[in-house]
C-alpha cells in the first residue's frame, strides 16, 4: 500500500510530517510513502532520517494551502499546493490514500471534488476516531463538516461509521448510538426525533437509540451519529474540559507547597498515561468517509506521532477497502 | 427574605434538603425558609438539627413529584404536592423565591404556568451558573429546557442571563458570547447565523460574538448563549469528560503500585479542590430566568450543600429583585 503525506499546511511541518512518515515505514514493511511539498526542504530534512530509499518517493509542489486561506478558492487557485498535487496524485490512482494536516475545510472541498464522492453518499463526513474510557474507541459521524443535516444525511454517517468500525476494528455488529438531547425514544428535537425514526427503519447497521453526550467518551457505543454542529459542540466542550481540568491541577501543584509537588513526581506516570490516552496525537487524526478514495486529517497541531498514526490508519483503510464498503453498505441499507 | 424549599422529589430527598435548609439559616441572619414537605417526616428531621425556629416554618404537602412523572401531568394532578404546594405559595406571595431538586420538566411547566412568565419573555430558561478556570462564573442560556429555539428567543436568552450576571455577580457591562462552531462571525447554521444577527443589533447586551464550546469552562464570557440542545450537548459532554478523566486517573491510582498510591495521598487536597471547583454542589444549581418569581433548581443528586448553595442564590436572587429588573431589560433592548 501506498500513501500520500501532505507535508505542508500544519503548525509543525514539514518536520514533523517528514519524521512521522519515516516512523510509519519503520513500523510497516508493507508500506511505501510519497511526500508532497518543497522536494529540496523535504530531502534535506530526509537527511536526518535513515530509512528505506525505496519505499519513499518526494514529489515536488511549490505552493502551500493555509489555514486563512477560504477552502474552495484554496483549493482551485493553488494547483500546485502539496495538499492538491497530492489529492489529483490520489485520483489518478498513484497511491491508495492520503494523509494531511492541513485546512480541513480545503481537504472537505478538495477532497470531494477531486477525488469525488462515493455512490450513494450526499456529503462526505469528517469523523474524529476518539479514544475512550473502556480503552477502545468510537467513532464520531459527523464530527463538523457538515451542518444543518438533512436526517437522511444522518443515516449516510451511521452506515458510513458502522462500515469503519467494522472493517477497522473488526466489530461485526458495530453499535450505533444517536446524539440526542435524553436517552429516552421520544427526547429530540425536530432533526433528531426525524433521523431516529429512519435509524430504526435502516438495514445493516445495529442502532441502539439515543446516547447523551455524557457517553461521548466511555465507550457506551462504537458509533455515534449527529449532526456536525452538535458534534463540534461536544468534541470542544470535551476538549474545553480536558485542558481546564489539567490545567488547574497544574495550578494545584504550583500553588501546593512541596508536598503537591512531591505528590505530583510519584502520580506523573499515571497523569501522563491518561492524558495521552485522551489526547488526539495518540488517535491520529479524523478520517473523512463517503469519498472515493482514502483521506485522512491529521490535527493541524499534530507532531510526527500523530502523523505516523494517520498513515498507519490511512494505509488500514486502504488495505481494508473502506471506500468501496461503505457504496456496498449503502446500497443495501 | 423568605425561601421555600422543596424538600422532596431528589435523590437525598428529605434529609438533604431539610439539612442544607437549616445550614442557609445559619448563613445568612435575615433569611428565613418554608420547608413543603410530608411535615410528619420534615419535623423529625428537625429534631436532629440546632436552629432558630422564628425563621423556619413547614407547610404540609402529601405527594411527591418523582422523575419519571410526566412533567405537565404531573403538575396537574399532584395538587398537594411538595413542588406545586411550593409554587402556590410562592405566587400567592407566601415567599420569595424557591428552591427544589424535582423533575425539571415538571418545574419548568408548573413555574411557567403557576409563577407566570414575566413580560417579554415567550419562554422561561433553565441556566446552569458554570463554574469556570479563572475562578469565576458563567451563566448558559439556555442549558437544557427550549429546544428548536427561534434566534428571537435567544435574544432573550442573552438579556435575561445578561441582567442575571449583572445583579448577582455585580459585573457592569457583562461579556456575551453566541455558541457557535467556530469563532469567526460567518459561522454556524442557519440558526445560529440569524441569532448572530439579531444579537448583534440588541441594546443593552454586550455581545461579543461567537465562541466555541471549548470555551465553556474557561471564562472567556459571563454570559454564554444556546439553544437548549446544544446547551446541554455541551454541558454533558463537559460532565462526561470530567468523569472520564477522574475515574481513568483513579483506576490508574489503582494499578500503579505502591508509588502511585503514595503520590495520590499527598496530591489529595490538589485533587479533590479541582474536583470540588467544578463540581455542581459548589455551584448550587441552575437558574430558571423569565418566570415571575424566583425559582432555583438544585442537581437531582444534590447533597446539603448544594441545597444550601441554591437557597444562597435564591436569597440573593430575590434580594435583587432579578425577575423585575429582566422585565426592564427585556422592555429597553
Amino acid at each position: 500500500m501506498k500513501i500520500i503525506v501532505d507535508c505542508y499546511g500544519g503548525d509543525h511541518c514539514p518536520v514533523e510530517a517528514v519524521a512521522g512518515a519515516v516512523a510509519a515505514l519503520e513500523k510497516l514493511p508493507e508500506l511505501s510513502v510519497v511526500l508532497t511539498g518543497d522536494e529540496k526542504e523535504i530531502s534535506a530534512l530526509l537527511q536526518g532520517h535513515k530509512y528505506d530509499r525505496g519505499r519513499l518517493e518526494v514529489v515536488n509542489a511549490s505552493e502551500v494551502i493555509t489555514n486563512s486561506d477560504p477552502p474552495a478558492k484554496a483549493v482551485m487557485r493553488k494547483k500546485d499546493s502539496s495538499t492538491v498535487v497530492g489529492l489529483n496524485l490520489l485520483k489518478e490512482g498513484g497511491a491508495d490514500g492520503m494523509v494531511s494536516s492541513a485546512n480541513t475545510g480545503a481537504l472537505l472541498v478538495g477532497g470531494s471534488i477531486i477525488l469525488g464522492l462515493s455512490e450513494g453518499v450526499t456529503r462526505a463526513a469528517l469523523c474524529p476516531v476518539l479514544p475512550n474510557a473502556k480503552g477502545t474507541y468510537t467513532i464520531l459521524a459527523d464530527g463538523g463538516a457538515n451542518i444543518d443535516c438533512r436526517p437522511e444525511q444522518m443515516v449516510e454517517f451511521a452506515v458510513m461509521g458502522s462500515v469503519y468500525m467494522r472493517e477497522m476494528f473488526n466489530i461485526t455488529s458495530p453499535s450505533t448510538g444517536l446524539l440526542n438531547n435524553g436517552a429516552e425514544a421520544e427526547k429530540g428535537n425536530e432533526q433528531t426525533k426525524a433521523a431516529y425514526k429512519l435509524l430504526t427503519e435502516t438495514k445493516g447497521i445495529n442502532f441502539v437509540g439515543n446516547i447523551e453526550c455524557r457517553d461521548l467518551l466511555t465507550g457506551a457505543v462504537d458509533v455515534i451519529v449527529a449532526d456536525g454542529f452538535n458534534g463540534n459542540i461536544g468534541i470542544k466542550a470535551s476538549e474545553g474540559m480536558g485542558s481546564v481540568l489539567f490545567g488547574l491541577i497544574k495550578e494545584g501543584i504550583m500553588q501546593g507547597g512541596l508536598r503537591a509537588k512531591m505528590g505530583y513526581l510519584l502520580l506523573k506516570p499515571v497523569l501522563k498515561k491518561v492524558k495521552n490516552k485522551m489526547s488526539s496525537d495518540d488517535v491520529g487524526g479524523a478520517v473523512f468517509l463517503g469519498m472515493k478514495k482514502v483521506l485522512v486529517k491529521t490535527h493541524g497541531s499534530g507532531k510526527a506521532q500523530a502523523f505516523m498514526n494517520a498513515i498507519i490508519k490511512a494505509h488500514g483503510m486502504a488495505k481494508s477497502g473502506v471506500p468501496a464498503k461503505i457504496e456496498d453498505g449503502l446500497r443495501f441499507r
